[in-house]
């Protein structure tokens, strides 16, 4: 029995939803808004961060990275060719360089921004740093998108998938981060053929279905978030 | 052939060079300074981040998780007792978290400020946010400092090795963070007993004596650096 300490808008929780849909995993989901800095959850991971996963009585794993490798180490070789981290360790070696990408520096430059001032403020109460969002915040981070999508694009010009050739969680977590965002109608497509060709195929694979089915209390998606032909 | 792209300063850096010590792994050594946004080191590494592993003509691992785990995956077996990563998912996904919660947290809270503000500024032009120190962000991380160093303590009293009962990992990145604030005299050691004797332990290590040598130009080590009885 799996469960899942996540948010729906977070993109590190994301990325384990899709993966655990690849695994073919069920899990029991607890929203937590860290925020809140609720002690029972501080207790289960001091550094406040989302997902954790809790296997069983006793098992817990902190953090995405962990759980990504995990999940790897102790399902992957059931899924055979589809196993979504390399075994060559210098192919592994670029699909965690691309993890790191996109969950440091996509995440702090581009995600962070957008979804925290979009979103997350909405529900934050004025002492925990709730309030209208900043809209330098949502410059930086909409400016900053322009240049990760080119990167995107780049990857995927030379590579069947952004990791190389095989689907891997390299495209789990990228596509986990412009999920977020395309929820808020913030991705600029048209302008990133490439890059809107590739996020169409992880789009269209059924362990992405679920995440389009979440919805921020009194805020439409944008029209393009459930639309697999955006 | 190892090449390391590194800072003798970046924490990240001096993780790796502790763990290619353990590994008894000889590299050539190349001085990046990150802030000066050298076009060829962006063109190795897009996200600017050290360190970089170059192998032979051709093999490139990019940042400090991807190294660990590529050396513990080639190199670990060959450790056989000593292998820094555990080989049991769960205490592999411990070790993990803990990779995190100092090359994040920690970096984030603490070495971040206090090694960018009192050695990194020293070296960087006034254009790339050179100047004296911030005072507000030395104190910051003076403080966050105390919480970690409980933190640190709590799981030495209650494991052998920080990750668990094996020396791994977790004890090379945290004594790497630890040894650069230690150059500047700013780690409390004598109110954490549990986490001197932890460190006391790491500092004993051949694979930690190379750290011990480097200077920064103008700015000579407080007297407990190099000392092992400290």
């Amino acid at each position: 029995m799996f469960t899942l300490h996540h948010h729906p808008f977070c993109p590190f929780s994301r990325t384990v939803r899709i993966a655990m849909g690849e695994y073919g995993m069920g899990a029991e989901f607890v929203e937590q808004r860290t925020w809140e800095r609720r002690r029972e959850f501080l207790e289960m991971n001091p550094a406040n961060t989302l997902p954790v996963l809790l296997i069983g009585q006793a098992g817990r794993i902190v953090g995405l990275r962990p759980i990504l490798e995990f999940l790897d180490e102790t399902k992957g070789p059931s899924l055979g060719p589809r196993r979504m981290m390399p075994t060559d360790p210098y192919d592994k070696a670029e699909v965690r360089r691309l993890l790191d990408w996109f969950d440091d520096n996509f995440h702090g430059e581009v995600t962070q921004y957008l979804v925290r001032e979009k979103i997350f403020k909405r529900f934050m109460r004025a002492e925990d740093g709730g309030g209208g969002p900043d809209t330098r915040l949502i410059l930086a981070g909409t400016k900053n998108l322009k240049t990760h999508m080119a990167y995107i694009s780049h990857l995927a010009v030379r590579r069947n998938w952004l990791g190389g050739d095989s689907f891997s969680y390299a495209d789990v977590t990228a596509a986990a981060h412009l999920s977020c965002l395309d929820y808020l109608g913030d991705v600029p497509w048209d302008e990133y053929e490439q890059a809107k060709n590739w996020y169409a195929r992880v789009k269209s694979r059924p362990s992405f279905r679920p995440l389009l089915v979440d919805q921020v209390p009194g805020m439409r998606p944008a029209a393009s978030y459930v639309d697999l032909d955006f």
